[in-house]
């Protein structure tokens, strides 16, 4: 009988693991998470509508919404598809690429300043007090029709007034916005008329004051002539701007890129397609070539129901009608719930064609198109801020239940909270709106997103100064000294290694020490299970910093090195997990905060270089290969360019030497661009006063050449001598008896020669610089 | 009463997803994967014994361990605590550490060549031969005591004598080595006892008689003088000398540190304890001051199996005998299947104290007592290579299951395969040991990386030479040439970020490849799964390659940037999680793998890319500034020596395009070179076509020249015509009259003129040409 080996027992399954369960929008409560293929999540993410610069409620939405997106994949492992739209058709788009679009063709024109500029601007300006400030004011401060020029002073201190102020605002939350554009109007327009009652007209004072003028009359214009906006380039390049702008305001902030981008206005022909499957399934109807989603329809079937994540706001007009955007017209819809798949184009609007006449989609379809494009029926996640969540949400959800006819499109809708500033919503009119931009000049990217972390990611955050400079850069204190006492702790002991007896030994306190850590992963886990709470998360790491930082500094310790090593390990992992930091697996540490040569890759550093390097190649290429006349020329402007422009502004300054051979170096851009201005101003004074020598030189000859004019033949006669100096004269025109009519001397006679000849040289380099001035002018 | 959200069903449980099952030792079959706690995965390792070099049997065993705790945490995302011991008390280590001590201590006496040092060298010859080679011989050869020396050059012959050879192979399977140093010694003693009759005795010739001896004098005096060595020092320092080797051997191979790491020296008094513990259990027993680990009480037990993993090799004297060392004593023992818990140290053996008097501890016990000092009475895996399964792993799991009194204290037992190479087993005597050293010079860690990988890890690998240049190199080149081609698409993408419309879209074709690359994430994770198929996975992951290749090239297309870099982006993080490359998270490649760009600084990157950048600026600007004729052709060679020399030794590749407008890419300098050889080689012998083109025109007119030598004058006259052909002619040497005398006919006459005229052409052509070359000749 041959040999077998005794029976083996599988471990008992575990029933008091956690298992990650995600606040759901769909319930208001934590929910188990199941995928529904194996691994695979499939996550579709609302993203940026691209017409302005980003901002913090940007920063606090995507940042948060990377964070969750790499716990998923980078801590539970889970396959995460991740897919974002770009909406670039949008009304806030249209509006605000016609305005600026028609505001520069007006700044064009403006070469001078004149009444009818004038008169322009003025009536511009009475239109949008008397719209956008007057009708905030108390009745009888309200100024008539024409009026509003003379009363400004008055409703100016009005509107100063603190208690004035408040009273207007909580009639027009833009009140302030929009009595600061007035103002700013009102003292360019009283300059712009002085200047022109003193006969200044020149292009900088028209300039000035449209410049100063530009909301007004950019609002103004768009009224006026919107209709005339054809071409739809106007909109795409505005959207394809700031979306470009976004992604590197994106990748500042260290948020990854999504696997799969979708622009809506790539989708087109699918929305059309979608829309009328909408339609077919009864859920749509057409009035005056728009399309509209018929809530009614859909909420009394019984396979359906009309905003699941927000009931209670069904029929909330004021959301609604931002939903709807500015350029919408309210007619024709079936209920007040009714929203727009296809909006027709008015002229001025962008549009696509369709089989309700040229149009455009509405803004919810999008989302549902887009995301059914990718992942087809159902999906896993469907995330964004909470303020998208109704109508928003509530209607790509509708019409994708309508389109795919299915109860469940998501499973699972998460919403990132809100964020205020020191206590108040962030807008332009509270003067507190902060631009990523801004805020990473100030903070950074680590910083901001230690603080999203320290709040749960649905929670309202208050983003203040205290916040930052407290907790957070604590925190990241806390961080950095513990990571540097550490790399120190073990390249001590690498460099002592023969020293290294009893190193690894586990006593009492190592022992406790390694339960702590083991712990602390299982609570860790627990906590991203229990809805991504990454303050206790955090809050974990921390403590367990701090029991370390007690085991190193006990009195006479023995450090046992592999283990705070492997402690520092998976702290700096997940940090970096969080996203917080770069660096390799296993490395200990977070990277460098600032560029710094840790994280630098070879092919991100070298890239902007070689693509330099190989542009300035082409371009030498191409003008030898043409051989044109002035090909040389334009050869050495090119290499002028790369030194003053092109290397410039990549930090890198080639100082050209006279054996031809420039000198390399690696400087700060800002240096080197003070430096080329300097040399411009240099090269400019030297100019000036290059000029100002050829100017002197110029006016010296002049005087020489006038000196010419006069013949020799006459030079010795009036009106170039006194009447009466000499009384006669030979063929040449030379004296030869004085006034009183004695002969001249043989001395005077031989001076008077030698004169004439220096006067006829003189009159013929006259004679030739005059023939020459003439055939300059073309005569 | 208030509104609620309608209701929400959790999605369906899945059942048919693949859980982690691994080939256990225990069943020799795949059994799935439950940890005892959660996510905490205890692992204990078998790490090395600490006396020489480490070698490709290590490297398989330690990579491969390193490949699948890899997988454990970085891709299951277990919490996994890797504990490794590392054996610094061994028979092998005493032996060897006493040996090197005795031997430099005799070394450093022998200052001169005497007699007495030649006698000693050549008794200890005698008895090497006498003990090590004659003993393999067949009867009638063997010396008998005394005659070595005389017959040596005999025994020699034999010893290479292939048939004998593999006779004594066969019989001492190191045999070779032994004769080796017999040869080489002989030859020294020889060399010695000529220098010493010439009276030669300096302390040179002393030193390369006793080096040149030295495995046979260690060995000698090590019989002679071993009580002499009571340091325990001696012991201590070889063994954290070859224990920083090992570890800096692994931080080559980019094994990651274990999370804790044990030392037998540092566990003595836990290991007396543990004996302790044993005997008090009744499976332990004394003798002479050893312990002995009673396999028969422990196997009559209820509670316990003895040789779990290879119940078939109980009774096995040579692995027995291996597994207790070569200072242990086999008398005292109860059964030959029990092995020492505890030897008793002789005189210049290193020692603890223990109840049973000075000893040190067996081997097998060292691994019961760390791992539980670490574990407790539980772990989840522990692994090792395949030849410790017994007796060392059955001896380890028997003792600490008799010491915590428990029926599993492994649940899954992995033993990584063994290593040939060429076919055969790697040893010394068969030439084919290789170190890690050694193959580091020969091959990249990658690549011995990639090499175990595309095997399963609990198979036989055969390590060959067309292994490693065949599929692991194609291997390599395939994900090399992959990544450099998707960062350069990605950048070429960034740089005209303006024109990516449309780029986002999803067509057929990308529909499918997004199909592939989320079926390739599942099957990956199946292949994982299914105990960690590694070759399966790497194929799938080599076959999405392809499968993008084919999209990425396919004739017209407008590639989907966000698509193929979304899948470049988990292929290089799959690479990186089996520690094949570098870099970070979501970074698109796996590093370089030379030199590392970890931590080059911005400078140091920089500087080379740019003096090419700068020089060739300097060239072109040289040359435009010249204004010399040929100036443009000369840019022009600039511009190709830019592409074809100076960027090619930097690893940048410019590849020219249509437009004018170069491709940047990044790729390894080798590569490029190859191409360009390749490429001159093309050319040269496109010259080489050429110029044997022009040698031919050359030739004909040359020919032609020849014929135009004779003027037309004399071309009818001898010797150009035969004497007698003509006999008048005029005076433009026009033949007039045949050789007969006759009148030329008009025909002849319009003929003989048509030729003269032709002739007189070739003349003038040839005068000319002559002058030329007189002249090229300075004539």
């Amino acid at each position: 009988m041959a040999i077998r080996q005794p029976a083996w027992h599988l471990p008992p399954r575990q029933i008091d693991q956690p298992v990650l369960k995600i606040f759901n929008s769909l319930t208001k409560t934590k929910t188990e998470f199941i995928p529904i293929n194996g691994s695979h999540v499939k996550w579709y993410n609302c993203g940026p509508t691209v017409y302005d610069a980003s901002h913090m409620g940007h920063a606090r939405n995507y940042v948060t919404q990377d964070i969750l997106r790499r716990i998923m994949s980078d801590y539970f492992g889970y396959d995460v598809h991740f897919v974002m739209n770009v909406t670039d058709i949008d009304d806030k788009i249209i509006v605000r690429a016609r305005q600026n679009h028609l505001f520069s063709q007006f700044r064009n024109s403006a070469t001078t300043l004149s009444a009818d500029l004038l008169s322009q601007v003025s009536d511009a300006w009475g239109n949008y007090v008397r719209e956008n400030v007057s009708k905030g004011l108390p009745v009888e401060e309200k100024p008539s029709r024409g009026e509003e020029e003379v009363r400004w002073p008055r409703i100016a201190e009005l509107a100063q007034d603190q208690s004035r102020k408040l009273e207007c605002l909580k009639r027009d939350e833009k009140f302030d916005m929009h009595f600061t554009a007035a103002n700013r109007t009102f003292a360019a327009i009283e300059t712009a008329r002085l200047a022109l009652s003193a006969n200044q007209s020149s292009g900088d004072t028209a300039l000035r004051l449209v410049d100063e003028s530009r909301d007004i009359l950019s609002s103004a214009l768009d009224k006026k002539l919107k209709d005339t906006v054809t071409d739809q380039s106007v909109f795409r390049s505005l959207a394809a701007y700031w979306e470009g702008q976004f992604f590197k305001d994106m990748e500042r902030l260290r948020v990854r890129q999504p696997d799969t981008v979708t622009r809506v206005t790539e989708y087109v022909p699918e929305i059309v397609e979608f829309v009328q499957g909408i339609i077919k399934n009864g859920y749509g109807y057409e009035f005056e070539s728009s399309v509209y989603f018929d809530t009614g329809a859909f909420d009394a079937s019984d396979r359906h129901d009309y905003a699941k994540l927000e009931p209670w706001s069904k029929g909330n007009r004021e959301l609604l009608a931002e939903g709807e955007g500015v350029l919408s017209s309210t007619s024709g819809r079936r209920s007040a719930s009714d929203f727009a798949l296809w909006k027709a184009s008015k002229p001025g609007e962008p549009s696509w064609p369709s089989p309700w006449g040229p149009g455009r989609p509405g803004w919810h379809i999008e989302c549902s198109v887009m995301a059914s494009a990718i992942f087809g029926d159902r999906m896993d996640i469907h995330s964004g801020g909470i303020d998208l969540a109704f109508p928003h949400h509530d209607n790509e959800m509708a019409q994708s239940e309508a389109y795919h006819e299915c109860g469940a499109w998501v499973n699972y809708f998460i919403h990132t909270g809100h964020l205020h500033i020191e206590g108040l919503k962030m807008s332009k009119s509270l003067k507190n709106f902060i631009t990523i931009d801004e805020i990473l000049q100030r903070f950074t990217a680590r910083q901001l997103r230690l603080a999203f972390l320290t709040q749960l990611w649905n929670a309202k955050i208050d983003f203040s100064e205290s916040m930052m400079t407290g907790e957070v850069k604590s925190l990241e204190v806390t961080f950095n000294n513990f990571f540097t006492n550490i790399r120190a702790i073990i390249s001590q002991a690498r460099a002592h290694e023969d020293q290294s007896d009893g190193e690894h030994y586990y006593n009492d306190a190592e022992r406790e020490l390694m339960k702590s850590l083991y712990d602390s992963k299982t609570a860790f886990r627990a906590a991203l299970c229990d809805s991504f709470n990454t303050p206790e998360a955090l809050k974990i790491i921390r403590d367990l910093v701090s029991r370390i930082n007690v085991y190193i500094n006990s009195p006479g310790r023995k450090v046992n090195v592999s283990l705070v090593e492997q402690s520092a390990t998976w702290i700096g992992d997940m940090l970096r997990m969080f996203g917080l930091g770069e660096g390799q697996a296993s490395e200990i540490g977070w990277g460098q905060e600032d560029e710094g040569a840790g994280g630098v890759n070879r092919e991100e550093t070298l890239m902007p270089y070689l693509r330099v390097l190989s542009s300035f190649r082409d371009g030498v290429r191409q003008l030898a290969i043409a051989k044109s006349d002035n090909a040389l020329k334009e050869i050495l402007k090119l290499s002028d360019k790369l030194r003053d422009d092109d290397l410039v502004s990549l930090g890198v300054a080639l100082d050209d030497q006279e054996d031809g051979k420039a000198l390399v170096k690696l400087v700060s851009p800002a240096e080197l661009i003070k430096a080329r201005e300097e040399k411009r101003l240099k090269l400019d004074a030297q100019a000036a006063k290059k000029a100002a020598a050829a100017e002197e030189v110029r006016q010296k000859r002049l005087a020489k050449m006038e000196k010419g004019r006069v013949p020799p033949e006459e030079m010795f006669r009036p009106p170039n001598v006194p009447e009466g100096t000499y009384t006669r004269w030979d063929e040449y025109g030379l004296p030869t008896a004085t006034g009183s009519g004695e002969e001249l001397s043989k001395n005077q006679q031989k001076r008077a020669r030698k004169d004439w000849d220096l006067q006829k040289k003189l009159h013929e380099e006259f004679l030739a610089w005059k023939k020459e001035q003439e055939s300059a002018a073309g005569l």
